[in-house]
């Protein structure tokens, strides 16, 4: 099997990002799976290696072209020296944040990487004129989505859940619940789960907006008014989906196990439970964009920048991710390009014979 | 120990209620903790003893004044036949549910009972111009609640959760998320953990209303207008009151460990989380009223009812919270009846003794 070239994005480099980075690919296997290209500086690099004395050897190149395998490559992207802060928000620290994921986004469009897995940016640092997004997801949409709808699917091992509205106040969550919305998130899930996670059927959950889903009306109207009416065309449609939900009720009963994913309401409602079943986060997966995207759940952890604590275990999974998604989609594309052609029986022919040709051929 | 009366309310009778009431008191230990009466029906209770094959017996009394030690009392409050319909909702499910409650409220307002147990009602069917509350919490504030308003408290052994809005649509959320109304809350529910709970001094964890907490205003601003200023003035009053956090980190880090109780500001955000670690559900208490109410945290559960599968785990610890904290409420009036006169000295006196008396008196 091919090995797959992972762009790596260094994030906010006062975080934890390195540190997980390092720890991850401190297991020489990982450079059996894939050959890692980090964006990010050198002197950063070497200075949370030191921090958290770790022991993993970095090789700087000059493009993830020249990426070298059984190594962690490094592609310099700060221009300026960066200054650590560990465990600070710092205007430089957000400049360097970004200026590796603009050469990652570039290098990728060159082709020269298969996927890109973010650490974590810091969204107060990172803003400015040329990264205006709330985040990652909205970047890469804009970025790398030919005009196509990004959806955030978080996941770990025991549920995926992909989210109506992310980034978004809840004042003006329930404006943003139409029908049109819902069924779109539905079709791009669905299609994700079909082509990113090689699920052939997938089936699943919507939750509902208000508390008891609503309660016949009593408590909000989105679930008759907007969310049914998504189901049931999406339904008509041949997609596998259920619900409303109640979603205090769906989670405490562990229902979500008889689902290949979520679909929750708005940000909260998602999360929540995810992070409430595995404490670490799991992996954010940028669904419905040519390009492959993920990241671990966490966020930059000031608070534990550079004292060697943060577990590397959600950026590995973020970085298997990236793996197994690139791979399924290019399984996917395989067995779809020569499909069997029709079977058929001629009705206006005696004999029994199945033709292999299509009547309109 | 004096032995408490409680107050059980049948609920609706087309669901679990009898089921676990009779389960819970099936354990004759049950009854050397209190005398339990159910208002309810001999009839309906009877046809549930037998659909779940229940060994347990039931006494028939006038009124809670007549119950009997070491039975399970029965005061008959429907006069009419009531017809269950196993798992179905029926007005008449709903009007039997109501004259429990209304039973119950007069006894306990005559001193007949010590606290009240409800079990599960159907919101739809109880629903009436007599009950035109979306839930007990709202009936019980208003008929026993002499002016003081209530505060929904969800726990199990693990978490403690009181929320801010309860039974609100998701597009009505944001405008009750005032300061008034979180120092209210605030207030109350640090009373009850010092009253109710015998928690000397309170930590209270407030969540944040939007993803990342508002994310310094980007993804709203109730955070700093409304919720902090709540959080310093309740501060500045002596309150161990700590936020706002964004919730989806805050129990994916399971930092509620670290706090005596939680203040939620909707429905799905205190709930889920709460049911997502207990499946069963937990314990509602009505903090903040002169009557102690419980119950357990689950519904009707129609799709369950009759079959003798319900959990009464949830129900049972219901009862235990509302003994354990109408003896948390005698305590700590009992300790606070005859405090110590204040010690002073005398500054115009040269003698070093204390003076037992305040000198105001």
């Amino acid at each position: 099997m091919e090995r797959l070239k992972i762009g790596i994005t260094q994030g906010d480099v006062n975080g934890v990002g390195y540190e997980v980075i390092l720890k991850t690919f401190a297991d020489a296997e990982m450079m059996e799976l894939c050959t890692p290209v980090i964006y990010g500086s050198p002197k950063v690099a070497a200075y949370h290696r030191k921090a958290i004395d770790s022991q993993t050897n970095f090789t700087i190149v000059d493009s993830a072209a020249d990426a070298q395998p059984d190594r962690l490559n490094l592609v310099n992207c700060n221009a300026d020296e960066v200054k650590v802060e560990l465990g600070t928000e710092s205007a430089e620290g957000g400049l360097a944040a970004y200026q590796a994921l603009e050469r990652a986004v570039d290098e990728y469009k060159k082709g020269l990487v298969d996927a890109i897995v973010t650490a974590p940016i810091c969204k107060n640092t990172i803003h400015s004129d040329k990264f205006p997004f709330p985040g990652h997801t909205e970047y890469f949409e804009h970025e790398l989505g030919e005009g196509r709808k990004a959806l955030m699917i978080l996941m770990n091992e025991s549920l995926r859940v992909a989210l109506v509205t992310v980034h978004e106040p809840i004042s003006k969550v329930a404006s943003l619940i139409t029908t049109e919305n819902i069924k779109e998130k539905i079709t791009i899930l669905n299609d994700s789960l079909k082509n990113d996670f090689g699920i052939e059927i997938p089936r699943i959950a919507v939750l509902a907006l208000n508390p008891h889903a609503g309660d016949g009306g009593l408590l909000g109207r989105e679930e008759q008014e907007q969310i049914i009416p998504a189901i049931k065309e999406m339904s008509a449609e041949g997609v596998k989906c259920f619900g409303p939900f109640p979603a205090d009720g769906f989670f405490g009963s562990a229902d979500y196990k008889k689902f290949d994913a979520v679909l929750a309401m708005y940000h909260d409602q998602g999360i929540i439970p995810l992070k409430t079943v595995d404490m670490e986060g799991g992996v954010n997966f940028t669904a419905g964009l040519p390009v492959v995207r993920t990241s671990p759940g966490h966020g930059t952890a000031f608070d534990l920048a550079g004292k060697g604590v943060a577990s590397e275990h959600p950026f590995r999974q973020a970085v298997y991710a990236a793996i197994d998604i690139v791979r399924s989609r290019r399984n996917e594309e395989l067995i779809h390009r020569n499909p069997l052609r029709k079977l058929y029986y001629d009705r206006r022919d005696d004999s029994d014979k199945l033709k292999l040709d299509n009547p309109e051929d």
